[in-house]
């Protein structure tokens, strides 16, 4: 038996959404952020085990309050370290051993389609090692040098905008954690991409988009606002 | 005397919001959108001619539609070509000769807001020849192959996603589309950064974002929505 995991590192503070709660508790349509994502993951065929790190001393609270929400996912709450980092490797070390595929989802992300958890899930049990979400880019890219001139245009056609859960061989993310460098990453994909291992894509969706500036929340509203009156559950 | 003047191609057809009407006439909390763009360049100081390229059988029509939106700025309407480039290239074959600052601006950012449109004149106005506003990119960024594989992660740190109005000097403008070499330039300031002129970057708006996708719209409704409650201006 072989059974696949989702990781949610929900220890930090989302700063760029102003003070207050951890930003994975914000509230969005009567609910945290946190519970909206999870309910996603664990909606989602084939995700058995959902494991949040969650702030040391609210282990207890998030463990309740997505105790109704995982459904016939199985729960582990454990304390999320100083880093997203570090967050992600106690999520790995309390996995259960018939684990072989892990997701890494971003709490930020509340509107993830249960379809777009799937399909990452899907591509890396059909045998990629690791597997990224993204979209084409919308707008015209730029890069600038230290004094905001424009130094050259890069081939839009060819960037894509990474989303969330990134999807991974448990035995490839696991040594790339073990044997990380360096301890702010932020992307676990490119930790596996560092290494050599090939990174494949599959197509993100729009409403997955991150929740990062107040405008994301009124977005999130709306989304979710127009769901509810179209029976999606959400 | 001298003066500004803010162009607006909207001759072309938005095929991601499916068929219909063009893009720039698509309604938004029931005004078209290019009603909503050409008011918020009009209403920024400095702005003293509005140049709309529309298609060739809605000339009239655009410039009703707009009499009464553009306040004391002078109004334009002319027929706009096949493609942007060449609606830009006859809006600038209009402009009174007294105009020598230019604004291009994407009538499918309808919420621009105002004091961003001032801050980009006023840096072309300060001696800058081409100005862009940008903003940070907020997903993670790869490069991939045709398989669709990462190739690379750029350092996100350098990247800006381009808004409009672009704006610049007039004849640093004009001329670099008299001699452009391709015919589908949809980058004004990729056009004359391919000359060699320094383009200069101001801050983007979050609420300058780009109408490309259905749920674009949706967030565009919101915010008028936020912007009207407020007693804003939209």
């Amino acid at each position: 038996m072989s059974r696949t995991a989702a990781l949610v590192p929900a220890a930090g503070r989302g700063e760029r959404l102003g003070p207050g709660a951890p930003k994975a508790l914000r509230p969005l349509g009567g609910s945290p952020l946190l519970v909206h994502a999870v309910r996603a993951l664990s909606l989602a065929r084939g995700v058995d085990v959902v494991v949040i790190a969650a702030p040391e001393a609210e282990v207890d609270s998030v463990r309740t309050l997505l105790s109704g929400v995982v459904d016939d996912a199985e729960l582990i709450v454990v304390s999320g370290g100083e880093t997203r980092q570090s967050s992600v490797a106690r999520s790995l070390f309390a996995l259960p051993e018939d684990v072989d595929v892990v997701l890494v989802h971003d709490a930020a992300r509340p509107l993830v389609p249960v379809e777009m958890v799937e399909r990452v899930a899907a591509a890396v049990r059909s045998g990629h090692e690791a597997v990224i979400p993204v979209l084409a880019m919308v707008d015209t890219i730029k890069a600038v040098d230290a004094d905001g001139r424009v130094v050259a245009t890069p081939d839009r056609s060819i960037l894509r905008a990474v989303q969330t859960p990134q999807g991974f061989q448990r035995t490839v993310l696991q040594q790339a954690h073990a044997e990380a460098e360096i301890d702010d990453v932020t992307d676990d994909a490119g930790l596996v991409e560092r290494r050599g291992v090939t990174v494949s894509t599959v197509p993100g969706h729009e409403e997955a988009f991150k929740i990062t500036r107040p405008l994301d929340l009124v977005l999130a509203e709306a989304v979710l606002t127009r769901r509810r009156a179209g029976g999606v559950v959400a």
